[in-house]
């Protein structure tokens, strides 16, 4: 009958709407069915197997830089994460040793053998930071900070983008798209909790979000598991659980001495405790996607 | 100096509370180190492996269920799930068909050696119920009608106790001591998503819940996929996460024409689809923690 | 061209769909234009003025109860609420008089000319409650709990259905549908705060949902300020919104001594504190609305 | 007792220990306790009554901007908004007429005597943009934008900060703490509706923020009743419940054509629409405390 006819118009309708929309972004599967894979310091992100991105919260010295990345080195880890630049809710606290931060992370890398990934939150930091970093992480906080993915579009150095706070995927796979857009395809996509009533973690891990992501961009989808659980004692089941749902990495915070750290002291990994983390994702079952 | 110890015992006081709290629960790791493991049909529910619960959403015909079931044997799995007395948001839809549905879902397991896994939602229909089911479901809807909990503590027959939709985790805890303080301790804990801003799933699937839970209580977690996730193409990953981040049990729906069920049609697996998920996960090298 | 006669249809077919839907609920103002009025003790909420229901959280004592009654009356406030069933997170957490506490309300409510409302949480009370109360409360955990809905329709007395912790506004009408579809058309709604991220508050007042709700349904809307902002300083603020926004009620609680409440004593007012209430509201310009 | 007299202690080192931290801030009331009023082309926005920002959402031509100024002094409105860098989702939506739509504004305001209020979203542009607006406004996705913060707290430029979708209240005060910290004082707070599950209103208008913005900080308090509600029919009732609450000042979008405009074109008032919006506000029990 007429309704059951006018139904179907709508339906096919809503579904042509969506694929038109999904078909332009150049993020999309429709767009690009294979994976992008990206290189950097002889690690193919995007490959199949899992990455590590590990490192303290912020960087404070040379001393306790060198310190993580001597075991992140041993750990047969490639990528060195540092925050130089610290968005924090509170203008009093540490905010972070800015280029100096980047210069020190620049000098540990060198000497282990790592790629730096580090969090530029100006615009008008991006080209200056250039020749420091080896990824540019945008963090949760300025996802839709239109101008900074606009800056990190412009150049030719892959980007870590993570899910803002309250960012649905659609509006996530759009800041990618800004960063496309600009002519950058290097992008990492990195899940790290949204905000929900839940308190019992930081925030809320959408470890669903990763095969959608998957599904939807053709771009590697990383986790970070420090900032999505906020719980030292979540690490390691959460990092099982992004592996096996399909991550292409995870990230982690580590720091010679968390309780003294100027940042994120509860959730860091110590030094032991991040070789245990390790060692026994190697030895699970998952582990042999991996390294 | 003074503001220091002052510190130092605030510090204290708060931990203090806690565990004063979490030792009195019955249902706490505190009460009870060791994990309780509950027999059912065979099963060993909390031993370490994972277990599997399927079956259609709701109970609409024996044929239905048979089909259903013989599929479900067929890959070794034991608890048919079935619903009988459905909630739904709107008084208009299909409201399940009551003991009738029960007395399908027992026939049914009888044939082919399963236990029956069935919500009841009534206080007044419990006793009735138990001649019929092997396991008390109660619905994320009723989480907190302690009415129903109380009545399903007086019984002796396990319950699966599923995660309220917007229900902290601490809230989920606390239900289940309801249940447990009136006498009956074999409970089975399901997360099954909680609700969010994010709409690309139907929930959102509180992975870290499950790691969560195995500490605070000593209770199985069984995940539930179909309803956190509400999508068919996800169903698979977000087992095989479950199971990776140490998930006793996996839930999922089956129904052998879901284009024509009379709920939940977008979400459940056909028949071929389930036996693609059960063979996929039994060769993932997750699987071998499994069957 | 074709593409914009699509997209046309397309909306016409959107708008068609959910016409029909809501043309179908009893509760919706398409099938019944006018406001629907509820008369009790004089009261007749949902006429245009705004109506205040005020009592303790719980039924403690004859005392206690008395105490508030007076006040209540002094102030020309016609209905009395307080709970003699209290859903409480904690079995171990007073869980209300019961029956007794019913009868307590009952007597205090005939000596002081009041009318009671009172939470009912399990189907089994109804029909006994119904000798005590003027107004079955349908608290926000049990508003998907389809049985007692169902046996609240069942009977001819009026009914406040608050809203569920993390219901949508659809859900909410839902569930009102519920109760009337089994014959009871007097229901007044009640907004008491939804679950959010935001903790500055005990819940987050939704106060978009009253002219929402007006406009979607022929029934009265209240608000809960006591359980949506969960702090004493608040109380008055948020009812005034309320009555501005075009509230048919206000709800909050009152205790002689909230420091020792058996429940909620951080966000009851004490009596001085209910009279300051009562006579700002009345002395605001939104007060010529009222009393 | 003991017990007794810990918790005490515990109580008062928690009190403490907050009280400390609202001390040190800027913008709290603890640090100035009377209100910050701040002029602005003759309107005193803290003053106890409440002012108007009216206007496009964005710019799109001279003769757009100056139909809507004509109407917005009409009805004595003094300040009017419009954006010229549009912060938006996807890249290919429209980005706004930049440094030519404030261009336009400064030329329409001068003709209509209107002060002009606009988004600025790159810390670059801060300085550029002094000659054309009177108030910067930082817009929801850049709350934690803090260098954008930094820069519009290092000029001596009236700024209007709205709160971040998923942002807390102790968020957003820490926000305008940052533009405080670098000198300027002159912060309007702007509640705007937070993201929830509820899909009824675009987001939800948190009303209960506003006292407590005003309890805990001496700044003035707006409401944006348009992007909270997102829908014209809730713009009149949202505007009556911010009044009623204590809001200092009402935000809301006016355009001359809707159906044709660049951006947020279902929530947007027409000019008719607009009139009545403020006469029905005029001729409230509330608008005594107006105009």
């Amino acid at each position: 009958t007429i309704e059951h006819l006018f139904k179907e118009i709508f339906k096919a309708g809503l579904e042509l709407q969506e694929d038109d929309h999904r078909k332009a972004l150049l993020v999309s599967r429709k767009k690009k069915p294979e994976d992008t894979v990206i290189e950097i310091n002889g690690e193919k992100i995007g490959d199949g197997h899992p990455h590590f991105v590990m490192g303290p919260c912020a960087v404070e010295s040379y001393e306790q830089v060198a310190e993580v990345a001597e075991a992140v080195q041993k750990q047969g880890v490639k990528l060195l994460r540092g925050g130089a630049f610290k968005p924090r809710t509170s203008p009093y606290d540490f905010q972070g040793l800015g280029m100096e931060g980047l210069k020190i992370l620049k000098q540990v890398a060198d000497e282990y053998d790592l790629a730096v990934v580090s969090e530029i939150v100006n615009p008008a930091d991006i080209e200056k930071a250039l020749d420091y970093i080896d990824v540019i992480q945008i963090g949760a906080r300025n996802m839709q900070n239109f101008e900074l993915l606009k800056a990190a579009g412009s150049v030719d150095k892959p980007v870590l983008l993570k899910r803002g706070l309250a960012a649905t995927i659609s509006e996530f796979i759009n800041a990618a798209e800004y960063i496309m857009s600009r002519g950058n395809g290097k992008i990492m996509l990195c899940e790290r909790g949204i905000r929900t009533y839940e308190k019992a973690t930081r925030n809320t891990l959408d470890i669903s979000a990763v095969p959608i992501l998957k599904q939807e961009t053709h771009l590697p989808v990383l986790v970070d598991v420090t900032h999505s659980t906020g719980r030292r004692d979540l690490l390691l089941p959460a990092a099982k659980a992004a592996i096996a749902i399909g991550a292409d990495g995870v990230m982690a915070e580590v720091h010679p001495d968390p309780a003294v750290a100027l940042s994120d002291s509860a959730q860091q990994m110590d030094i032991p405790m991040f070789e245990t983390f390790m060692s026994e994702l190697k030895q699970s079952a998952l582990v042999e996607r991996t390294l």
